[in-house]
C-alpha cells in the first residue's frame, strides 16, 4: 500500500489504482489510469464478467432535505466502506459532482469528514472530464441545429419548434432564457433559447442510461429536436450529428473507478441532478459493479420523491436489475425543519433553533419520514432507515426518530455516525443492510408504461407526492397529446419538481395533502428514453446565491487547490 | 517497446508513457499518467533542471495557408523526428487542437500521415481536459459578472462597460451575439454580449503565456471585465473569483506528454489560434523543453504574419527565450494560389487546376514566401525555406521554389516530405536546421513597448503586413485613449486578422501595397498581457460550413472512432 496524499498533508493514506484495480478482480487491460488515483474501465467490462453471480443492490435515499443536505454522500460512503470491513466485497457507486453546486451554495460532492472519495478536489473539479464531455455534445449539436435551419437543409425545421437547448455546467442564470442569432451577416436562426445545467441535459441522461457504446449510439441518434412545418418530429439521425455526440462521449461512457479515504472502491459516474433530472448515476457502472462486489451501493439524487422513485421507475426498469434493499437517510435537524417552525434559506446557515432539541417540532415533522417510508413501500422493498447523526445531536431525538420509522414499517432503523467515525460509525447499518437485503422481496414498477402519459403523472402526483389531483397547463396538455399521437406515449416520466417538498412548493413542509400539483411543460427525451415534466416553478438553469462558493476558493503559490469543501 | 495500437490495428508502434519519460529524464514523480500514452508533468518541473543547459529554439511558421493548411504541424513533427533520428534529443512542442475545426473545416490538429501526434483521437477530442478547463474557467467568470451585477455588488459595474464575454470550444455561429439576461425575475441583467472560440480567449492566452502557479493566480487576477459609472476598471481580483478560476486551471497548466508516431516526444499544451489570438503553445512547457532537449521545435499559428509575429513580439518577449532559427514551410499549391488565379473556398476542395504545374502562377505568388521571408528577417534569424512536397507535385516547381527562397535571402531552402515518409523525408531539413541554429543571430522585438499604442500598431501594419497606413475605427481611437489613460499603454499588441493575405481581406493575395490596414476595436487583455485589437471582418466565434466535419464523425459498435481525420 502506498502512502498517496491528493489534498493535503495528512491526507488519508491511499491505494494507488493498479492495486486497488487488481483487488477488485480486473486485470490491466481492464482500465486505463488517469493520474495515480483514477482510472477509466475499458468497454464491454460488463459482459466479460456475466459468469459471475450480481451482488446485491442497495439504493441509498433520504426524506426532504435541508438545503445543506442530509449526509446522503456521506452515509452511503460509510455504508460501502463498513461492508467492507465486515468482509463483504462491496463496490459504492455515486454520480459525478457538479461544477455548479461546487462554485455556488452546495460545494462539493465528494463526501466529507471520514467518508470521502479521493482525490477529492479531482473529482469535485475537472475529474476524468465527463461533465465537459457531455456539456460538449448537448452543445455541439445546437450549433448543427442552427447551421441546418440557416443553411434551410432538408428535413427543414420550423426554428419555432426547436426544443434542444444547449447546457453548461454552472449557474449562470444570464444564460436561462437568451435571444440568440443576433449577429451579422446572419449565419444561424434569430430566436429565443437558453442553457440548462449541463447536470439536466438529456446528454446527461442518455451517457446514465445506456448500457453500452451501441446503444449510447442509438439513443444519441433518437434524440427529438424539434419540428418540421407539418409537425413531424426531426431526429439527431437526421441531422448526422449522432456520430460526432457519439465520438465526444465515448470515453465519458467508460465509468470512473476511484476509491473512500479508507480505500473502498468506488465508481462515479454519470451524474443527472435528482430534481431536474432522474438523478441517478450509470447503468454501466451499476452493472460492472454488481458482477465485481458482493453488495453495491448506489446513492438517488434527494429524497425518495426525487431520486429514488427515478431509480425504481426509470433507471432500474432501463437496465433489468432489481434492488434488494433501500436505506433512507434522515437528520434530526431535517425532520425539525420539516415542522414548518423553522425559517431556512438556500445559501445561508441554518437558524441556530433548528440545531437545540425539540421533540415537539420533531415530531411534526416526523411526517415527513413517514411519507418517504411510504413511498419506498409502495415499491415492496426492505428498508433501513439511517439516522444520520450530529455530534451535538439529543440522544432523545434520535431514539424518538428510530420509534417513528419502526413504527411506520422500517426493516431496521440505526444511527449513524457516519461523517466523524467513517466505518467504525456505520457497522450497526452495514449489519442492518446485510439483514434487510436477505429478506425477500417483490419489487415492482410504480406503473406500467402502457398508461396513458396524464395518468401516469398522475399516478406519481398522488401516490409519491400526496396529491389531491394535478392541474397541466395548456403548454402541458398540447404537448401530452402531440407527444402520444407521435407514438411517444410508452414511455416512463421523469418529473422535475423542488426537492425541498413532497410537492411542488418548497414551502409545504412535512407531508402535505390536498394540493393540486402543476405540470407547466413536457419535454420529449426520446433518446434517454422518457418524458420529462416540468412541474410549478422549478428551473433548469439556477442562479448563484449573493455569497457563491466560488469566492472562497484559491490555489497557494505551489498550485494546491484551497477552500474547496 | 510495447505495442500500444490507440486507433487502428496497424497503426503506429508506441511505447508507453512511462519508458517516454523515463528516456526523457523524467523521475516517475515528474509526472502523472493520464491512460496509457499521456502524461501530465507535475508543477515546478522548468525549476528542478535550471541546471541544464537550454537546447536550441526552432520556430516554425509558413506563407499565407489555403483553406486546407500547408501541413506546417506535419512539417515540425517530420522536423523532430529527424532531428531526433540524427541523434540529437528532440522535444517538440504544439498546441492542443481545438474541437471547433475538428467538427467545422479544418480537421484534426495532430498531424497526419506519417508526421502524427499519438494518440491522435485523444488528442483531437478531450485530451487531458485543458480547453474544457479555460472554457470553464472564461465562463464562471461570466456567471460571476453576472450575479454581481444583479446584487449592485460594489464595485458597482456599469453593465454597459462589460467587455468579458464567455467562450465556448465549437464553431456556434448563434452564439456570436446574443441578449442574455431574460429569464424572470431577474437575477442577471439584459444585456447584449456574446461568446468566443475558447482559442480566443484571454483565460486561453493567460494559460499559454504564465510561466507557474502564481503568475497564472496574479494573471487572472488582473483581468479587467468592465468599468464602473465613473470609468475605472473593475478587475478579477475585485470580483473575488481569481482563485476559482486558478482551482480550474491548474491541472491545465501542467504540460501534456504525448509521442509522435516514431515516438519522438513531444509537449502539447494551451491552444490560442493564430489569427484570432496569439497563437503559440504554452511558456511552461517551452522552458521544460529547453530543459531536456538539445533541440526543442515548436510550430506558431498560420502565417508569419499572423502566429511568428506574435510568437516573437508576445510570446518570447514574455519568457525572454530566444529562437536559434526559423523554419518557413509553404507549398507549391498555397503559392499558386497567392498569385490570384485561382478561386478558392474555406470547407471545399481546393480547384484540380491549382493542383497543376503552373510555373507562371507559382513565380506571381512567390511574392508571398518573399513578403514572409523579409518578415522573419526583421527579426534577423536564420531561416530555413521547407518546401512540403505533395506526391504529385511538379519537381520544377518544387526547384523554383527553393531558387527563390535562395535569391530572397533564405539560410536554407529545402525540400521536405514528411507526410509520406515521416522523418526519413525531413532529415534534410533536420540538418539544414541544425546549421542555420549555429549561425551567430542578433534577435530582436519589432517594436518597443514604451511605444504608443497606435504607432506599435502601425508598426506591425506597415513592416509586417505591408500596408500604407492603418485607419482607426472611431471605436478603437477610443479605447486606445482610455487604455492609455488607464496605464495600459506598454503591452505588447496582439491582432487578430484573417490568414489568408498577409492584409486585413483575405481576397488580397500576393504581397499586396498600398492598402489601408483598419482596425475595428481594440480589447484590454490586462492578463494575458496584451491588447487585443481587431482588424476588418474577422470574427472571435466563426460559423460551421455547409458540410460540416462532424458529419462524418462516428463510432462503431466496439466504441473506436471512425472518420475523424
Amino acid at each position: 500500500m502506498h502512502r498517496i496524499t491528493p489534498s493535503s498533508p495528512d491526507g488519508p493514506i491511499l491505494r494507488d489504482i493498479d492495486s486497488l484495480a487488481k483487488d477488485l478482480g480486473l486485470a490491466p487491460g481492464d482500465y486505463e489510469p488517469y493520474g495515480r488515483l483514477k482510472a477509466k474501465l475499458v468497454h464491454g467490462l460488463a459482459s466479460k464478467f456475466t459468469d459471475r453471480p450480481l451482488g446485491k443492490y442497495i439504493g441509498v435515499t433520504a426524506v426532504n432535505p435541508t438545503p445543506l443536505g442530509e449526509g446522503k454522500t456521506v452515509t452511503t460512503i460509510g455504508l460501502a466502506m463498513a461492508l467492507s470491513q465486515l468482509g463483504h466485497t462491496t463496490v459504492g457507486t455515486l454520480r459525478e459532482p457538479s461544477l455548479a453546486p461546487v462554485f455556488g451554495i452546495k460545494g462539493g460532492g465528494a463526501g466529507g469528514g471520514n467518508c470521502t472519495l479521493e482525490p477529492q478536489a479531482d473529482i469535485n473539479l475537472h475529474f476524468t472530464g465527463d461533465m465537459h464531455a457531455v456539456t460538449s455534445a448537448t452543445n455541439l449539436l445546437a450549433s448543427i441545429i442552427d447551421n441546418h435551419v440557416a443553411r434551410r437543409k432538408t428535413p427543414e425545421i420550423n426554428p419555432k419548434t426547436i426544443t434542444w437547448r444547449r447546457s453548461l455546467d454552472l449557474c449562470d442564470k444570464g444564460l436561462a432564457h437568451i435571444i440568440s442569432g443576433l449577429d451579422q451577416p446572419p449565419q444561424a436562426p434569430l430566436r429565443e433559447t437558453g442553457f440548462d445545467l449541463t447536470a439536466a441535459s438529456e446528454v446527461m441522461a442518455i451517457l446514465a442510461l445506456a448500457s453500452d457504446p451501441r446503444d449510447l449510439r442509438t439513443r444519441l441518434g433518437r434524440i427529438v429536436v424539434g419540428m418540421t412545418y407539418d409537425r413531424q418530429p426531426v431526429t439527431v439521425e437526421q441531422l448526422g450529428c449522432a456520430g460526432a455526440m457519439a465520438a465526444l462521449l465515448i470515453d465519458a461512457l467508460r465509468p470512473n473507478l476511484v476509491q473512500s479515504c479508507e480505500s473502498t472502491p468506488f465508481l462515479v459516474h454519470a451524474g443527472p441532478f435528482g430534481n431536474i433530472a432522474h438523478g441517478n448515476s450509470s447503468i454501466i457502472a451499476d452493472q460492472i459493479a454488481l458482477r465485481l462486489a458482493d453488495y453495491v451501493v448506489t446513492e438517488s439524487g434527494f429524497g425518495a420523491d426525487c431520486g429514488a422513485e427515478k431509480f425504481f421507475d426509470i433507471k432500474c426498469r432501463a437496465s433489468g436489475l432489481q434492488p434488494a434493499a433501500e436505506v433512507l437517510v434522515c437528520t434530526a435537524r431535517a425532520l425539525k425543519l420539516q415542522s414548518g417552525q423553522f425559517d431556512v434559506h438556500p445559501g445561508k446557515p441554518l437558524p441556530p433553533a433548528l440545531l437545540e432539541e425539540n421533540l415537539e417540532a420533531l415530531r411534526a415533522g416526523a411526517v415527513n419520514l413517514q411519507a418517504h417510508l411510504d413511498i419506498i413501500q409502495q415499491y415492496h422493498l426492505p428498508t433501513v432507515v439511517a439516522i444520520n447523526a450530529f455530534p451535538d445531536d439529543s440522544e432523545r431525538e434520535l431514539q424518538e426518530i428510530q420509534k417513528i420509522a419502526l413504527d411506520q414499517g422500517a426493516t431496521a432503523a440505526v444511527i449513524t455516525r457516519a461523517f466523524s467515525e467513517g466505518s467504525e460509525g456505520s457497522f450497526a447499518l452495514a449489519e442492518a443492510v446485510v439483514q434487510a437485503a436477505e429478506l425477500p422481496n417483490q419489487f415492482e414498477y410504480l406503473y406500467p408504461l402502457e398508461m396513458p402519459i396524464a395518468e401516469k403523472i398522475e399516478t406519481i402526483a398522488t401516490r409519491i407526492y400526496g396529491a389531491a389531483s394535478v392541474e397541466f397547463e395548456p403548454l402541458a396538455r398540447r404537448r401530452i397529446s402531440e407527444y402520444e399521437q407521435l407514438g411517444y406515449g410508452n414511455l416512463p416520466i421523469c418529473i422535475a419538481k423542488t426537492q425541498y417538498s413532497l410537492s411542488h412548493d418548497p414551502h409545504l413542509l412535512g407531508r402535505p395533502t390536498g394540493f393540486t400539483f402543476p405540470v407547466r411543460d413536457l419535454r420529449l427525451s426520446a433518446g434517454a428514453g422518457f418524458l420529462y415534466a416540468l412541474s410549478g416553478e422549478i428551473r433548469t438553469m439556477p442562479g448563484l446565491p449573493s455569497d457563491p462558493a466560488a469566492l472562497r476558493i484559491d490555489i497557494d503559490d505551489a498550485g494546491k487547490i484551497i477552500g474547496l469543501h
